[in-house]
């Protein structure tokens, strides 16, 4: 294989790797174009503007995972059903231009009548599968809608979204708590954080949990400025909360270092210890999809 | 006693009531006036616009209950800690005029090391106490934050608040579930709001059941006019899903008949039967009140 331009474009942003033929990171860059921002027949402008140079080679290949493939995207990509591997995705590329630029689908799995769906956390799974070299595990990409993937054989046998970062923004900035809550962040108070993390790991749900963000200001039992920490606490131990871990589970965070930081902390308020795998896991997943599209299509 | 002129005021609206010495309604009015649209020292002027005609008579008692107690209201009225009944409410009153108008305290309790509090609720507990003749019982107040009050002996032992409708409201109108809602809420479908409630009531998380609105959607499995009774399910079976109810408790549901509705619809489901009080418990609250300041004050 040669270079690959590998993309994650997603709702609010718009990323990009070149990684030489041994999967190498050559450069990135990072641009404030999500799929939001670009409007109708507006993506193959807004593609070559960003990575028009680097796609100039003969050959040249590039991968695009994220909400690039929805219906507000670039080209629909029909979702990948679970059970899925590498295998799989690589199969259901939808083309943007035969040969030269692809979209990865996203995959969708059933829970009982209800489905679920994502569009870029499986390329970050199968990079991170990659880079640990499991081919088992439950892997956790926390964020605005946090997804909890289960893998066997190396392929994602099913998987469940927690709508925990927009939870948080909501409470933080909508509603009745913004009154107790200082305009901006101040620095992360991790005791403030575990205190939020401990209570919701007790068993209420965060329809109750959440005003102890509102009372203990009220009674000045927790400052205005450790009340974001508290918050961030309480959803987080939220979405732990259900989650039916083992001890000595094989946990892996993929994300960011703040935010992976802040769940490996609540994990372990539950006796769970977790790897982290930071954004890279994207570019392997995309390189790893190459590969495979290379052996299959000789 | 004399008529009484009994008043909820809270956070967006404010309604009185005038009563005969049996505590017969005689004449009720409503305003838009909720303590959020009276100014600072703006609240005799409102008092006297919407009232002034009923409290003419010498010797007239208003009574008032709700957020006009609260620190951004009429005059701070104190929590009062529980457990309380009327007795202790009624000794905790703070008097704008000494003898004429009195403004009902709320109540606080503390689970474990986080208060909770309620501003209003309180009054209607003790009304709907007054028209069941109750001593014993669990008390749900439905609403923007849901109280469930457990009394014993006559006094409220402990509460707790659940911000189901403010949750509703945010999920409504303000995260990514809205894109796949209707702009306006169109009839109540019953069967789209109980299958909710069915979700919810299973045992994962409202950061996780919320999300299937959105891709039950997508899926093309709910049609869109059905989603809004369908989260108003998630939110009220999540609100219901955490407490301990035993088949046969007396439960007691008081507010309108529309969320009473549901939540009597819900709770069948989870197999507890309920009896419903409507708005008219606050007049009965504050009446009784009145009452126990006749026997204490000769």
């Amino acid at each position: 294989m040669q270079s690959l331009v590998a993309v994650d474009w997603g709702t609010s942003s718009l990323r990009g790797a070149r990684l030489d033929s041994t999967g190498a990171v050559l450069e990135e860059r990072a641009f404030a174009r999500g799929i939001l921002t670009v409007t109708q027949g507006g993506f193959p402008a807004v593609f070559e503007e960003c990575f028009g140079d680097w796609m100039k080679p003969a050959g040249s290949l590039c991968l695009i995972a994220g909400m690039a493939g929805s219906q507000q995207g670039w080209m629909q990509a029909p979702y990948c059903p679970c059970p899925a591997g590498f295998e799989e995705v690589a199969s259901q590329l939808s083309w943007v231009e035969a040969g030269r630029i692809a979209i990865v689908p996203g995959l969708s799995c059933m829970h009982g009548e209800v489905p679920d769906v994502m569009r870029g956390e499986e390329t970050q799974v199968l990079g991170a599968l990659q880079l640990l070299n499991l081919q088992e595990g439950l892997l956790v990409l926390p964020g605005t809608h946090s997804k909890w993937v289960q893998v066997s054989g190396g392929r994602m046998e099913n998987f469940s979204t927690f709508m925990t970062g927009e939870f948080y923004a909501l409470l933080r900035k909508q509603s009745i708590l913004a009154r107790s809550l200082p305009e901006a962040d101040g620095d992360f108070d991790r005791p403030a954080f575990e205190q939020g993390v401990s209570l919701a790991l007790r068993g209420s749900s965060l329809l109750s949990t959440a005003f102890s963000a509102r009372t203990l200001s009220l009674f000045g039992r927790m400052d205005s400025a450790a009340l974001p920490s508290y918050l961030s606490g309480l959803v987080v131990g939220e979405e732990l909360r259900t989650q039916p871990l083992v001890p000595g589970a094989d946990l892996v965070l993929i994300g960011s270092d703040t935010l992976t930081q802040r769940y490996e902390d609540a994990l372990a308020l539950r006796g769970i210890s977790a790897r982290r795998v930071g954004m890279q896991a994207s570019w392997h997943g995309l390189w790893k999809l190459a590969q495979t599209l290379d052996t299959r299509e000789p």
